[in-house]
């Protein structure tokens, strides 16, 4: 397949006949931003199945039935709405993101996609759009990985990567699992299995996301097109060392848990900048320190390790020689070491034509895009496995994400879902010509 | 002043006049150590001015009420209770230590100290031991400097190194100032100047107190004199970078806090096992990182700093090297970095005629006992500027203390206890046939 011309096609008519609603997309942003949990500080901390989260599901529902779609969650908490198309019920063309955030996060990592669902499903609405295939608007649930370590766990359900028994087993930093956590709001995690889309069910995924990094910035592009998405790695190493007095414990005679999670956390860093591993990025978010008292020498430290890369071999290697040297700085230091593994994803190459179909938008709104890989996972990594799936980013200020200064211009914002909604049409267009 | 000959003096056959009950001992500890913070975990956690700490204190006072003596307790919350001599009502003898906790520690640290106070006490009463001076038995308020960075407070208002001001100053971690903690608690740090002891009140005090370390086990000995204690520095830097994606930032375009924070970690590790640094012990013993998200770079780190020394001059070298050589890593890393002062005593040199009394006790004892010095700060070292202060050390199984594993065994605590009343004797003898 070719990268469609768009001069005369269905595509370039439909988008022209709607437009984009700034002050909406503000308006909708605003409302989302503003559940965030009492007291979490700055930024938005809605974490992945808490009653937040389901508000926010709950407000993306009721906006959606209020357009007169039928809408439903499914037993992973992803919540679906869908307009009917004028041809057959089957495959669908979907798309959005997620509504949970991490803590002390912005205000556009996920919500800018499903913010995008709501607008093109509002234009779709006011202008009596008709699209040969079903369109599904999705709110996938739980797509950070900040609380329970595993991110996209939403959309890996629908990809069916996860299920029951591996839900039951990821713990989250009190221990509460997400199949607990799931239930806590009324979820049904025994019986996410029918939540599975199954091969044919959706044709094609598209979502917009903001790129949470400076790529676009540096370029002064308005549009990114992403080729490939990094896999990821996490896991959790817990050094265990000898607490003690710091006054009156010699310096050789100790066995310090966090003198040996600094050695990690620089070796981890060294790793990931040495020329062997260019490409790789691996990043200490969390440290915990027990007792974590001024005068006593740590005696157990948790450190969390989150490492992407574009090259799935590399990725695991990496992974295997983090652990290894870490063993041995341990070793050295009387400190004995446990690592465990807490997710696993491989990086992924988004299908070439569905990339086509968005150049093909961009150059129809006259628009210099930029393709780049994706370091930051996304919903469309896991969505990929059981239809193809296809993503625009749109520029972050500063290059910065997952911080409450993440910012993407409104306009910027508009024009993204611009060029989804000429692509959701475009792929309409080209698939029921094939059919 | 020369050693005494213990041989036919009033201290010998007075020790012998009482024995100390290793159950009595067994069972003050066992009461102290059952208040503990619920659901704090293994271990003693009963901090500086907490209800619990107070609860500590109304137990020794209605133990001394009941033993017939006058109880008082002063603006700082240190309980003092006085047996009369039959000389002047000044200066008094005094012993005792403190009844506070680090997070998690042990049920040894000043609990020996306080119960070999409170058994003395009641050997006196069951003899009707007869002693020139006055005796205080003491129970200082919160020494360990775990809660609030400063240790010794209620033993620095003793000697006049603290007051209201200081006390409105200093914060924990929720930022409850010291005065405050003490309001809560029913105390008045507005009167602490009231608290102070004159020089002339007291004439000396002893402290039996356990070593924290592994000298005396090490070398088989079952009681230590303390020839100085050790200085402490306390400070907090404060690491500021920035946080973003951890898989969406570039690891060149990083400023990584925790990363610069494990370098500092290092930094300080190395500093105190340099050969230029021989007898400096330092410690980082709190490592707070924010976000703390496994998807987010830290943005931020708290590190706290616990340098000691006998060196006074190269005690604020060594604190003042470490700050320096932090800002330039972190410079190099463009993060920045403030650092505040927490707390700060010199060490000091005990006085050589009460070591050479605990000597001549332990002759008496037929026991071999170890001179040395302590890495670890006590009420002694404030005692010290306002009275002579005298200090016995009994073994710490494994050299651990402030660990929830922190012990010492009842015969050895038994034995420092006879060491320390013997001592407490002689005092009395000496000074009394001096006047």
């Amino acid at each position: 397949m070719t990268t469609p011309t768009c001069a005369d096609s269905p595509a370039d008519s439909f988008v022209d006949s709607f437009a984009v609603d700034a002050r909406r997309v503000d308006a909708w942003l605003a409302e989302f931003a503003a559940l965030t949990e009492p007291g979490s500080g700055a930024g938005v901390t809605r974490l992945a199945y808490t009653p937040l989260e389901r508000r926010a599901h709950e407000i993306f529902a009721r906006a959606m039935t209020d357009l007169g779609l039928k809408v439903w969650t499914d037993a992973a908490g992803n919540t679906i709405a869908e307009r009917p198309g004028t041809g057959a019920p089957r495959p669908v063309l979907a798309t959005g993101s997620h509504l949970d955030s991490v803590p002390g996060g912005g205000r556009f990592d996920g919500i800018a996609g499903v913010v995008a669902a709501l607008e093109v499903a509002r234009c779709y609405a006011e202008t009596g759009a008709r699209h040969r295939f079903p369109v599904w608007f999705v709110a996938f649930a739980a797509e950070e990985g900040a609380r329970f370590g595993q991110a996209c766990t939403g959309s890996r359900v629908v990809a069916g990567l996860t299920g029951a028994r591996d839900l039951e087993a990821k713990r989250d930093a009190e221990g509460v699992t997400l199949a607990e956590a799931m239930r806590g709001v009324g979820l049904a995690p025994e019986r996410t299995a029918e939540a599975r889309w199954q091969p044919g069910d959706c044709a094609a995924f598209l979502e917009l996301h903001v790129e949470q990094g400076g790529v676009l910035e540096s370029r002064a592009k308005r549009i990114g097109v992403v080729d490939l998405i990094s896999g990821s790695t996490r896991f959790r190493l817990r050094l265990t060392g000898r607490a003690s007095h710091t006054g009156a414990t010699s310096m050789h005679l100790r066995a310090d848990a966090l003198a040996a999670a600094a050695e990690v956390v620089l070796l981890i860093e060294s790793i990931a900048r040495d020329s062997g591993h260019l490409g790789v990025r691996a990043t200490v978010g969390r440290l915990a320190v027990r007792p974590g008292s001024i005068t006593t020498i740590p005696g157990e430290t948790e450190l969390s390790v989150d490492l992407r890369d574009v090259d799935a071999d590399r990725q695991r290697q990496t992974a295997a020689e983090i652990v290894a040297r870490a063993r041995a700085i341990c070793a050295r230091r009387g400190v004995t070491l446990a690592a465990e593994a807490l997710a696993d994803a491989s990086p992924v190459v988004l299908p070439r034509w569905l990339r086509d179909v968005l150049a093909g938008a961009c150059a129809a709104e006259g628009v210099d895009y930029q393709v780049l890989p994706s370091g930051a996972s996304h919903d469309s990594q896991m969505v990929n496995h059981v239809a193809p799936a296809g993503m625009v980013f749109v520029p972050s200020r500063d290059g910065v994400s997952h911080v409450p200064a993440e910012w993407t211009s409104t306009e910027d914002l508009v024009l993204g879902i611009r060029i989804l909604a000429t692509s959701l049409a475009e792929v309409d267009r080209l698939l029921g010509s094939a059919g």
